[in-house]
């Protein structure tokens, strides 16, 4: 089996958010489908080492923001590579609330879901959720995982599905890399790395340059 | 709630494709995830009103074809806007064996699972499937639902739960529309619909010109 086939798949690049008690908190997901249209009903899969899997399950609610080609790629850093056991993933993120739920200003749309149904595997959870709101915000495309990826140049967080241990391609490899050890994002612009200014962050997770590491 | 929210959930295009019988049998669908790595686990939804259903919960198997943007769209008309029980869809479709599925030659990557676990919603089965082989094809990118709308033109079957009724933007709405009865394709190429030659095909279905409806 060639597990590459994989990324051949195509999802989007969502924020998950729900409530831990009455603190908003949430992750990044790339595992929505739409299930049924009338009522509508959406499956959402995430891995159960995620913290936000556990207040899904407690409060049995929550909203997807649909980020978008536009949306800042720091989101992806501040949602996917830290816990909300940690931090305060809301924290100068722009959001409003809808139903109770926190979603993110800078996206094209939102959906809230209340639980009804739940599947387990392995390691994540499948929740089958009610769509009871839902309407566009931006006027861009949807980010695909693919643009993230060939774009963004962005990495999977390790408790995603799309996570391969091997994913370092897309530099050149006959030079040192400098990776970003909180994303894996590969530094790979015209300047060289050590030229570039202190004040230089990871353009996916937001992080300085004394987070990257030489390969 | 803003149904068009739904729009901006990203999709590839998949032929699903199973046993009925000794018979290869399938149809299109947008709605597959992956849901764990090890073992690897994909989520397929499928309506209850799709023969392709009923064939995977007798067979316990399916397989997943990952069409790219260079296949041929005509494979969507041909597994997507009619029904296995009436027509071989497999006849003229170059196509092999992988663990006794047949998988479409014309695509970017093949999946095959076995049925591991369901869970029944109001109109659709969400299958979770083990995967038992996969490798890659044709080196073209995955073909999105996003591509395949707004690109080839096409639209949704009536069981696919991303099909809304009113899907007719995307073409000029001064002028009168020739519309494929079969596959609700909206020509909007230069030449007049009337001036086209006999032999004229349906790029998305295939089927002739007299399939097409003034509206």
């Amino acid at each position: 089996m060639n597990k590459n086939v994989f990324r051949n798949l195509s999802y989007g690049v969502y924020i998950i958010s729900t409530l831990d008690g009455g603190r908003g908190t949430g992750c990044v997901a790339n595992s929505i489908m739409q299930i049924t249209s009338e009522p509508a009903t959406i499956a959402l899969s995430m891995n159960h080492d995620n913290f936000t899997n556990s207040c899904i399950a407690k409060s049995g609610r929550f909203a997807i923001s649909i980020l978008s080609e536009s949306s800042d790629s720091a989101l992806i850093g501040q949602f996917g590579f830290q816990s909300g056991k940690d931090v305060d993933k809301f924290e100068g993120v722009g959001h409003a609330l809808k139903e109770g739920l926190p979603v993110i200003d800078d996206s094209c749309g939102y959906i809230v879901c209340n639980v009804i149904d739940k599947m387990e595997t392995s390691t994540h959870t499948v929740f089958l959720g009610e769509v009871v709101d839902g309407d566009l915000l931006e006027d861009s495309p949807a980010m695909t995982y693919a643009y993230y990826h060939n774009v963004v140049k962005g990495r999977s967080p390790k408790n995603a599905p799309t996570y391969l241990p091997e994913e370092t391609e897309g530099a050149d490899s006959s030079a040192a890399k400098w990776v970003c050890s909180v994303c894996g994002y590969v530094y790979d612009q015209e300047t060289p790395f050590e030229d570039l200014p202190d004040s230089y962050k990871c353009p996916v997770c937001g992080q300085g340059k004394d987070k990257f590491r030489r390969q």
